[in-house]
């Protein structure tokens, strides 16, 4: 796609933040198309069914990378971390766990996990836990107390709640017990594509009047044309997202799985807490295909281009591109 | 013990530091003795034989603690928060591990230790780990290649090196490895009562040319006298530091075990890493006696006043109490 100049100098003065990548880790060519493609900051997966042992290696990988890779990466702790990403021409990496495995029945891990430098927290990941029901489960049980007061202390903390894979109870009692707003960080809306992993407009709704952010999410199978939806169709979903929400509460959140090997998806797909290999399951993903047109991190601009296309406002295009999570991210847990 | 109104008003002016307290904690008489005896801030060890995640457990019971005794106790993670603790009257809890199992093999740990607020770890305990060979070994191995590594890792993240129950040749190459001045928390001179867990004058000598300080021991076991010894006598000992590493060079470290049930002594005096009871050894210790005339934590202002009728200038006193463990937690990881 090619970019108009004025295009590119909006992008480059833009903060482009991804709601979710949770890509291969470690990899310098991951990191050299975030670079490439000027992201300024990601919500980094750091662990799926990994229990706190798991966590503890990987966040020791991680500060060996912060070396290695110094030069297309830092930690981002704090706003001013964000801010000094951008000047300096680096990606910052949000430290996000998708799955609370690690708080276990401890409630207080949570602080632990944050003065690790996590940053970003999902209540559930698709089965149920302590908390609450994931979105795969076939109930749809709310919090339970325990989960209560895993969102007080995640308010206490400054942990931002994040509620894309859980379902739709869970999500919605998560979104009014909490004091902070809270995220969606990749998901999209039922009514586009009645998928498990999507929500229901009330509750997007919901999400936006206490303030929070949903990022559209990118990831094929979750998008009404699967592999052949293409980035035309993406930004569709996007518009109908700002249409719900409202300009200020819709974000990207690509939910990239740049360089993961066919084991991997098995793994995160897989269900009873991890252990059960997915085969038995309708779709599996193909880990070779992405959207057709944002197929990696190199693609953002090609999405603000789009967006401008279609007659959205410069300061609109900066908010989806990143400005709604930073104002979203310096209020509850930066 | 009488305090002549000097030594109050000294006492009431100095910075009290105890460079090891290894109390049964959550206690609220413990804490309140800290705080009747004017103790300003003290190396609490938080774990002896535990792996990672008792000490994650251990750490989530301190987080509970600082809010239900905030008026007895505060944490400590930097210079101004003991500054802080003295002017509150609060005591300051500086999180000390005497056995660095927490780390196994993952030299990557050190960094996380330190991130949940972890200042003082001690490199063996007893017995031999992947790092050295503890006192009470029937070797006297040094470092290993992992544990040169150990000792970078925690001169570059500001953790305070404790040698206290480490063997010989361990300590003596842990001062002469480390970049930074390290710490023998509490321990004597093996010159005045030869047992596996006192240092030999040329050990404390180097620790003292290293800038490091000696915390002298305070419990019976390991002086001269056992059970019988008096405060006069521990002094004694004190003069014999004081006479051979120098004025600047020594501290108190009163491992008291202030509450601890019978059984938690027999769990720190268990070999095979916390495994074997130890029923074997030669002596067991007396839950119910500590030093006579230092009971416990409301006797330091006895100790000055014995150091001031010595003719111990007052600088001098302050110095012993806790002046020179502030410098060395100042320089080294606070």
């Amino acid at each position: 796609m090619t970019t108009t100049p004025a295009c590119r100098e909006l992008f480059e003065s833009a903060i482009v933040i991804d709601g979710l990548d949770t890509s291969q880790w470690g990899s310098e060519a991951t990191y050299r198309k975030l670079r490439e493609g000027g992201v300024t900051a990601i919500n980094a997966t750091l662990s799926v069914w990994d229990g706190f042992d798991a966590l503890i290696s990987n966040l020791g990988d991680w500060h060996g990378w912060f070396e290695r890779f110094g030069d297309l990466i830092r930690p981002v702790r704090s706003l001013a971390d964000v801010k000094a990403a951008k000047e300096e021409r680096r990606t910052g990496i949000i430290f996000g766990l998708q799955n609370p495995a690690p708080i276990a029945d401890d409630l207080r891990r949570v602080r632990l996990l944050q003065e690790l430098g996590i940053r970003i927290v999902q209540l559930t990941y698709n089965e149920r836990n302590l908390i609450g029901d994931g979105c795969y489960e076939p109930t749809d049980v709310g919090l339970s107390r325990f989960g209560l007061d895993v969102v007080g202390e995640m308010n206490e903390h400054r942990v931002l709640i994040d509620l894309s894979h859980c379902g739709e109870r869970t999500t919605r009692e998560a979104i009014e017990a909490s004091e902070q707003p809270v995220a969606v960080t990749h998901a999209g809306p039922k009514a586009r594509f009645r998928h498990p992993r999507n929500k229901e407009d009330e509750t997007i709704r919901l999400l936006a009047e206490h303030g929070g952010v949903i990022g559209a999410n990118a990831y094929p199978l979750f998008l009404p044309n699967g592999y052949d939806t293409t980035l035309r169709e993406f930004v569709d979903g996007v518009e109908y997202l700002v249409e719900l929400a409202g300009i200020d509460h819709v974000g990207i959140g690509t939910d990239f799985c740049e360089g993961r090997p066919p084991e991997w998806f098995r793994w995160v797909f897989a269900t009873s807490h991890g252990h059960r290999m997915p085969e038995h399951l309708p779709t599996l993903p193909d880990p070779h295909r992405q959207l057709i047109g944002f197929e990696d991190q190199t693609h953002f601009i090609d999405l603000a281009e789009m967006l401008l296309d279609r007659g959205y406002a410069e300061e609109d295009v900066l908010k989806l591109l990143g400005g709604n999570w930073m104002r979203l991210l310096a209020a509850v847990c930066l």
